[in-house]
């Protein structure tokens, strides 16, 4: 079976439609590497790549979007909302078929040692490929942002992974990591009081003691008058859809509100789904790998 | 994206080791063919086969099948439970992916027209290959079973669809047909009364005034001391299996009877399961062939 390997680049550029073109471009020329989607948010001056490819190919593909967003993005004048520290602000890896954390890992060094003495970019390895506790949140690794880093470069703790403690004058730093898979799933409910999808929210996610790996927070819809609770899905095989959706419907029974539909946005792998069947159906004894007639077809 | 077809021949063996052997050998050598799942049965005297396969290499894994059975079954010695007419009694074509029932139908002619042309074995083809109504039906064309079949072929309504009104000495007579994926799911009850499972029965299926696409008959466990709704699914997209699950659910709460849990029996394709994960989280446009992950790997 094929090694298949996801790879979700941010870049600092979401306003320059000849750059974001020329990204696009690099992604499609590398063989053996699918562009599943990109996004760009001009408020955010950001774009996010998502592609899959085998453990070669991507490792390829990451590094010339790398390079190329060196040469393209100037962060002396990047400006938007969302924190960044570089032209590529953050490059994951994330297993999707027949392959480890651990390889995933090495591929994320492999990767960022290349950028690093071909590009002289630093780089801060994060998440599942941390070298150290406080490098697996990406918020503290980025803290101080692209202004800041070349002050936190020359602090005892803060030495890259690879490179020197110095920024690269226009690209900045990059993070590269390795991730699970996550997936962005939102539940609507029949209900205009955006407080009751708060306090739901802060019952259902990790930071204020409900699941691990639930992030939430209440979201008004305000097209359809409605209350969401917006969820990011951080581990599917510890946190499946079900759970999150049978939890939000007993917490909101309280409130006499009911959940009018969900949104899945974006993609997720067929098993995420298949669990929740598997869990709904009571399927007795059921082999995601044996008995899923496509698992039999990939690669 | 690559064409998928699934194979599922039923040859006269299931004692005969060697023989047995020697389909396996021959499924596994034609490349480009998955051979899946194979499974003997000595009561019926029967050997199951599941392949996949681009829609050339299907075709030439069928014939060299059907080649090899004729040269290794003798249905003039051939005794067993199950109803037969043919050293390989029947070979349904399957649409899987990126195939129409159109061009399966096609394959399916090619198939028997080599078959015909080569071995001199006659053809009926049936399902949703079948040239007129009354041979939709496998029961039908297969009744009279191989002792009957010399004279059947004589009647004005069985010439066969491939070849002459006179079966082939050893190897008989073969149905080759194009039907839908069919799924095989148990609902377990918790009541040791079979009378209930056969109530429940006649009510879903389709023959008795249930659903259409619907074949289900009550069954005790014997080792569980259970009754079992036993089920065929014939068409997931007409009838998916949430609608037979809770439709179970309902008419069992009649009796105080609730579902233990539900059996899944060999291979289903994804979606069949992804299409009841999407009605039990109340998914809201939800894009199976954009949304999930595999879609954008497969060939």
């Amino acid at each position: 079976m094929a090694k298949i390997v996801e790879c979700i680049p941010n870049f600092s550029e979401g306003r320059n439609q000849a750059v974001i073109d020329g990204l696009v471009a690099t992604a499609k020329s590398i063989p053996g590497v699918t562009l599943l989607d990109y996004s760009s948010d001009a408020s955010h001056n950001r774009s996010v790549f998502t592609l899959v490819g085998d453990e070669e190919s991507i490792q390829e593909v990451a590094f010339q979007l790398v390079k190329y967003a060196s040469e393209n993005i100037d962060m002396t004048k990047h400006e938007g909302e969302h924190p960044r520290m570089g032209a590529t602000d953050v490059c994951p890896f994330v297993p999707v078929k027949d392959i480890t954390t651990a390889e995933c890992v090495e591929i994320a060094n492999k990767v960022a040692e290349r950028i690093n003495r071909e590009l002289g970019i630093p780089i801060f390895l994060y998440e599942d490929a941390a070298s150290r506790p406080e490098r697996t949140n990406l918020a503290k690794v980025r803290k101080g942002q692209f202004e800041g880093m070349p002050e936190k470069l020359l602090e005892e703790d803060w030495k890259p992974d690879y490179g020197e403690r110095k920024i690269h004058p226009t690209a900045g730093v990059t993070a590269v990591g390795v991730r699970m898979p996550l997936v962005a799933f939102n539940i609507n409910l029949d209900t205009d009081n955006l407080d009751i999808a708060n306090k739901i929210s802060k019952i259902i996610r990790g930071s204020s003691g409900g699941y691990k790996y639930c992030k939430a927070i209440g979201v008004m819809l305000e097209d359809r008058n409605i209350a969401q609770v917006s969820i990011n899905m951080v581990n599917l095989e510890q946190f499946p859809l079900y759970r999150v959706v049978e939890t939000v419907r007993f917490e909101a029974q309280r409130y006499g509100v009911r959940i009018i539909g969900t949104e899945l946005i974006g993609l997720a792998p067929a098993k995420a789904l298949i669990d929740s069947a598997e869990y709904y159906l009571q399927l007795e004894d059921f082999d995601y790998s044996k008995q899923v007639l496509e698992n039999h077809l990939l690669g």
